[in-house]
């Protein structure tokens, strides 16, 4: 058995306890934000049946759905009858259809789960990652695209993250844009999927895939004036206005952002007339969130209302936002290992002693204390190396002098330093030594 | 499309709003208590490598196993090489070979996590369930296996269960009395997987199974007294004194109980000297935790020394506890559905009120309330009704009058109370509402 690899599986990830307790931290501050904001949350089952998830996400992304087998006598066939979730957008258009009688629309939910997608593993690129989304379904009223960006910036702010950047466009005026540049219609949906790789391969990139894609010149000219301008905005505006849907486009921008604007803090929105999102199933207004200190986006979304209803036969209207987990953690200060580690060690003298360096951490912890006891005993020089590894800062000592003494010995591993203490104000005294060190920092 | 079925596949759940905080909740007390006893947390793949899992849970285990088929051109072989997590002590183990230069030693960890397992659905038995297990790797002190128990017992407390009952064995104690009852010991494993169905068949039920078993008649009847005395503890003790394994069992009993007992506040322990314990490989103390109100037990675990050091070549003592999370939720107080519901709604008067109500929830969240606001407009009746099904007692009103006016209405849907509130005082003015619901209960 000693030859079986013990890695994790490719495109996996253990999580040791600093990391653990980093993410749940920022996991718990998002949840609180979302639900001051009325939301609720939503937990689905890690695999649906096959059916729910086949033919939902494109070829490509069918190809990267995790199937199981079939359980017994069946399992000889090899064939699958269950997969593990892709996304939460289907689970969630599920749930919409399933629990019609129970759940109040607008139904305001978000999810923080797992997905598995069959991609190749690469840096940065999990198998196994958390998506965190944010969604309004049962509505079409802009106050709902609205509350979506609201929700996921305080997020964002809650988490100390500041200087983000908020782009909104409208897929109405990405289709007025395209009218106005007079983009022939059938090579639309061509022209959004090259405007898409903009940040990756820049405007002269985008013009030579569109004059590839078969966009006639004079179109793409006019598109790359704009492309390349610095008032981009107005001068998308004013093509705009010149044709009907781009009007209403604009008007749904300028009513999100009306709403948004007055309450954000620590970032900044902006309309972005080129953004487009590679997704294909966006309806209205579409939102990406960038920040300097990250590549690509920090959060996106929009309103897709063909989606949430495939499962019923009624179109429900939804808009929603994920955020990028990965991405975000990386922006969060880290805090020091001592944040994540127990505050005390208490040592353990000898097998005799046991009993009483129970009771001392017993009683440190009745006090409110992160006590970690030593599950051994004797060589102290053991222990007090097992809480330098694990990051504890101070330990509680008692030979038997401190014992016929009535005290304990408090080892401060930063200093070296060592103070008898009486024992009845030992939490006391630790207490002291803590709010001290916090008030350090 | 619409004829896709839109329940969760069979044996798994949909956790919809009020639900997931519940368990949240308990989660996140539980999570408090490990941390503040010095655990940490680790956090593994939902799926193994196939080899890892397979053959470590017998073949009944191993046939429960849900398999993911390869990927890619290999998907039509048929073949799986991943698979989901049956349990979260493979992982353990697996872990521990990977990341000993990390892991300090003694390790204490917990994992609260989804397990799989393809069982025939039923009442309370789900294909997806939580595990919750605390184990400390590393070490054979007496500390660690009371250490757990500890654990376990203080997030039973902080849960607010009472009452809970601490059935206390050892392995070893257990093959002193085979030994004691002249139970031979080729018979001692099948007569240890009777003894463990007393709960369910009880003491009649064991005698028999243990003479169809093949145990002698006379080991029986020396059986039978003590089961069915009720001094069973004193005489299995006398018993136990009679062989060195039984000393050596009694020993490790009395040890863990004298570290325990002092400590345990809201339960009991007590040395159960019959209990078995299903699995085979525990090799030490084993525990159970019961409840009057609980079917079965809330907890159950025990020292395991054989079972870490699968992934290595060197043995690794450890002992852990379980808790039974669906059980302990049982017992857990629900709570009203108020106390899952946002503080407030915020509707909104008619599509030119948006502005307005986004600002007045905006100022409400940042005075630090829960406040949804109504993704929609017009028809109050509507938006109260929506206010009423999530539980939302509290509504903000502002139409044109009040606007003029620089007040607002708040509506208390229970009272059906209306009351004008100056804008500036409003947030004040919910918070007493608030506090002064709260002191009723």
């Amino acid at each position: 058995v000693a030859s079986i690899d013990s890695r994790p599986a490719s495109g996996t990830r253990d999580l040791l306890g600093p990391e653990v307790v980093r993410r749940e931290r920022v996991f718990a501050t998002v949840r609180e934000v979302f639900a001051r904001h009325g939301f609720e949350p939503l937990d689905t089952p890690a695999f649906e049946r096959l059916e729910v998830l086949e033919g939902k996400y494109g070829e490509e992304g069918d190809q990267l759905i995790f199937k199981i087998l079939r359980r017994g006598e069946h399992e000889r066939t090899g064939e699958a009858d269950l997969a593990l979730r892709y996304d939460l957008t289907v689970p969630l258009a599920r749930v919409v259809a399933q629990y019609s009688d129970e759940i109040v629309e607008p139904y305001k939910r978000y999810q923080i789960s797992p997905v598995w997608r069959a991609d190749r593993p690469g840096k940065g690129r999990f198998r196994e990652f958390i998506q965190c989304d944010v969604d309004v379904v049962g509505t079409d009223a802009r106050t709902a695209d609205a509350e979506v960006i609201v929700t996921v910036a305080d997020a964002l702010a809650a988490l100390g993250i500041e200087g983000y950047e908020v782009q909104l466009n409208s897929r109405q005026a990405l289709h007025g844009l395209m009218e106005a540049y007079a983009i022939p219609a059938e090579l639309e949906g061509s022209a959004l999927v090259a405007l898409d790789k903009l940040d990756k391969i820049g405007p002269d990139g985008v013009l030579d895939e569109l004059a590839d894609r078969g966009v006639p010149a004079d179109a793409v000219t006019r598109l790359g004036a704009d492309l390349r301008a610095d008032d981009v905005s107005d001068r998308a505006r004013r093509s705009l206005e010149t044709t009907e849907r781009g009007k209403h486009g604009l008007a749904e921008v300028d009513e999100v952002l009306g709403l948004v604007q007055p309450g954000l803090r620590g970032g900044s929105i902006r309309f972005a007339p080129l953004l487009a999102r590679g997704l294909d199933y966006y309806t209205g207004p579409i939102v990406e969130f960038t920040h300097p200190d990250a590549h690509g986006s920090i959060a996106a979304g929009g309103r897709y209302d063909d989606l949430v209803g495939m499962f019923t036969n009624r179109d429900i209207p939804a808009t929603g936002c994920s955020i990028g987990v990965e991405r975000v953690l990386q922006l969060v200060d880290e805090g020091t290992a001592a944040d994540h580690a127990p505050d005390v060690l208490v040592t353990v003298f000898d097998e005799d002693a046991a009993g009483d360096a129970s009771a001392v951490a017993r009683r440190l912890r009745e006090a409110g204390l992160d006590v970690d006891l030593y599950l051994g005993s004797g060589r102290l020089g053991k222990q007090l190396r097992y809480a330098d590894r694990r990051g504890i800062r101070y330990c509680v000592v008692r030979g038997p002098d401190e014992l016929a003494a009535g005290q304990a010995a408090v080892k401060d591993l930063e200093t070296g330093e060592q103070v008898a203490v009486g024992e009845d104000d030992l939490a006391e005294h630790l207490r002291g030594l803590l709010s001290a060190r916090r008030d350090d920092r």
